[in-house]
């Protein structure tokens, strides 16, 4: 907690934080019979949950698992406290049918909303917005966010002190509207952790659609983004449903109410990846990884298997670079970690196909006994990661849309070969690190294959100049900026 | 001629009339061993050729047939003189090699530009942009566009009168800064006929790309777009990669010079409609309509097979409609004409084949002996869609996005059955036309659905009102106000 300003230990004094979001600080799973509980990973859980805690405050958020739904069911109300051993904060579980989550979360959130907000439909034959999709949301998304909404408001009513009512993400735009209704006087504040499209791109969304997300989102008296850009976006579809719009100010108006349009742009917290580097766990991977690497120049890249990473073209720029460059066969390998993702989804089925099929081609047009171009690890584990960010001597991010994208930010710090950064153009975290990066418009492989060979053929000097500014740049700007910049902005707007 | 406002006629007098566009305004091809000549339909040739004729000026534009190379083989410098017996004005022809031509039009032009300006990228996985891309646009499209500024040059060097340059269209965006190279001193004007994206999608585009793109069209001093938004969008684009933008009054400033931004909705010439329903030809046509119609409601589509006409939406709505509304089954036929295009582009092929087996499922699910859901001509001459234009009940244009679209116009005029129409929200005309049509959100099967039953289920007096409106409407602007507002500007901005 030392990284809270005073000034917002003293704000959160008085205040009971509610922290809403899709996916919880915990998740509870069965191991060898028993259920076990894991701390989720991630910048959003290591940065709130102690303010939570500190405050006694409540975290409200699905149940995910079997094992979530079944230890909610063992308390009133689904209310769990926890630590069990030494309780200091409540995860409130909210659990919805099986099939009502589907919707919600794999219908409407996952692909449409998703997919609109990092311009990825194939426009000429997808969406379809048919029954299915509007009964999605019907029963779906409205449902799960009305069921978070009464949670919330429950437990506002169950506490004396101020709330202080933190909504995460794109999986509750409607959230802060259903909440004002029950409770017409009480401040609510929203981060959205992914980009926001332009008011051509929105309009695939039914107007009936966009006209709840948005006055959904302006029940906030702050709306965060990660930059400006998302902000005036945002704006930008305000004002094309008829909203009376400042944009200079940054302010929406919506009947006698104000929206203040905020960015905050979030990073890391550097202690906490300093320690990660230090467990056994981190060591046995490292020896993974260097021996991986042997003599090699090691590319490395780490992603979800989103369609918005843009993992094939990442592969097929190096494929370009390999078919250039005979000269670096054998000398370079392409470490690729990754996560599977949304495989209840088509889309994502698919893709993750395409992804393995475009591994294979290349191994197998390029690779020899004594060398295999790409090793690509469907599922890693942090520690894996951990030991690939402190080894790489280029990291490819390239994602087509990405609200903030941590990895250049934790990579870094944690990189110990003066390794280069290839950044997307359109990731979020490129408005702040382009002067320490190599900059690329994704979509374009001729210049991603060449930044590769820039990087490989890079001298020293220059290789440690930019991985040096990097760091520093990073180290400028944690997380907790992200958090005591909203918590400041909360203060002077609560009045 | 006599539609042209004296006030244009005489800033006309001392001008020579350069037009330019890919597609001129006649072509030329083999009919029993002979060359014949056809002159272009469409708004553009009936508006500007009159012009051109008029003034003695010349149009420059691509060989796009054998015969056109062959005729302008015939002719100094491919200039020929037309009509050839008593020749009133000159067309220009630029003859490239069928390779560049191909990289200029089937790669470049389209699909990459127009998909990118119609938001039509399936981006998870197209485009790449590659070497193929690149060459394509070095050897293709700026070879092609250098060589229509060359002819424009010579164009001007050989007559006294002063140049008035009137480009078209998506094709020559490089053009006008090419011109400007070698005549620093003219005055020069693009028109655009498709929509401009907005700034993050444009941003698919290289970065080299966007800045030849923009700089080129700033070499205009004035640049149209059919309306506002597309304007606005443009500016945005320019904001993007630095010029100063003045958006209030659209100006961009590109070093000393200004392009004035500005929106002249295009439109069509009541006139010349109104001649074709007097042909022996539309009479022939009209019958066949008429039996294919009997007594049923008659639903009527034309497009060329784009990607953007979002046929197979069209279609799936009205699946919809007949699945909820057994009643209407043998009730209603749905007639839709065509016109096979840009076949030498795999997304074309592959879309013209998903359009056909849409139907084809539909009128196997739902077709009897005695009646056949839909009716889809590939290709169609106008007779028969000026035939089908006096006889629907309702008319269906849903494209997903198109710059103006003119069918809705054309259509109202010529309808005789108080015809309604269902517009996208996307196309162009909706701006002018949306009191009078029933709007839909073109990804919106559901809406679209709904709005064919509303249709066929309006009652009479509405339908009237309606209908008479959107006459009264188109007729209020013709193409003759699109080109005397631009000759308006182009007077008072040439001094």
């Amino acid at each position: 907690m030392s990284k809270l300003q005073e000034h917002s230990m003293k704000f959160l004094e008085d205040k009971n934080p509610v922290i809403v979001s899709n996916r919880g600080p915990v998740e509870f799973f069965r191991e060898g019979g028993k259920i076990v509980m894991k701390r989720g990973a991630g910048g959003l859980v290591s940065t709130l949950l102690p303010v939570v805690e500190r405050f006694s405050g409540v975290w409200v958020s699905s149940a995910m698992t079997l094992e979530d739904a079944e230890v909610a069911a063992g308390y009133p109300e689904n209310r769990v406290p926890l630590p069990e051993d030494n309780p200091r904060f409540t995860v409130s579980f909210v659990i919805v049918d099986r099939e009502r989550y589907e919707s919600y979360y794999s219908v409407i959130s996952n692909p449409l909303l998703w997919f609109v907000q990092h311009y990825m439909w194939n426009t000429p034959y997808a969406p379809e917005i048919d029954d299915k999709i509007y009964t999605a949301w019907d029963e779906g998304y409205v449902h799960v966010n009305r069921k978070f909404a009464d949670r919330v408001v429950s437990e506002v009513e169950r506490n004396e002190k101020n709330p202080l009512i933190m909504l995460q993400d794109y999986h509750l735009y409607l959230c802060p509207g259903l909440i004002k209704k029950k409770v017409g006087d009480v401040f609510l504040s929203q981060f959205i952790h992914i980009p926001w499209p332009q008011r051509d791109y929105f309009r695939i969304l039914p107007e009936k659609m966009r006209e709840s997300i948005i006055n959904g989102l302006l029940s906030n008296t702050v709306l965060g983004f990660h930059i400006e850009r998302y902000c005036s976006n945002f704006m930008e579809c305000c004002g094309d449903l008829g909203y009376d719009v400042d944009a200079e100010n940054g302010v929406v108006l919506n009947g006698d109410e104000k929206t203040f349009v905020r960015n905050y742009p979030i990073s890391v917290d550097p202690d906490s990846i300093r320690r990660t580097a230090t467990s056994d766990a981190f060591r046995e991977k490292e020896d993974f990884v260097r021996k991986l690497k042997g003599d090699m120049f090691l590319i490395y890249r780490t992603d979800r298997a989103d369609l918005s990473k843009n993992i094939i073209r990442g592969f097929r720029a190096y494929e370009l670079f390999l078919r250039e460059h005979p000269e670096f066969h054998g000398k370079v390998k392409f470490l690729a970690t990754g996560k599977p993702t949304r495989q209840q989804i088509k889309e994502y089925r698919d893709y993750a196909d395409s992804v393995k099929s475009t591994v294979d081609e290349i191994n197998s047009i390029y690779g020899k006994s004594t060398w295999k171009p790409i090793e690509y690890i469907h599922r890693a584990d942090y520690e894996l990661v951990a030991a690939a960010f402190k080894n790489y001597d280029c990291l490819i991010v390239n994602p087509l849309a990405d609200g903030m994208n941590i990895v250049p930010k934790e990579a870094a710090l944690m990189n110990e070969k003066s390794g280069t950064v290839i950044l997307s153009e359109n990731a979020g975290c490129y408005e702040e690190l382009a002067e320490y990066v190599i900059g690329v418009n994704p979509f374009d492989i001729r210049e991603t294959a060449d930044a590769i060979y820039r990087s490989i053929t890079m001298n020293f000097d220059e290789r440690k100049k930019l991985s040096d500014g990097l760091k520093l740049k990073v180290r400028e700007r944690t997380i907790y900026h992200w958090i005591n910049e909203q918590f400041d902005d909360f203060e002077r707007l609560m009045k």
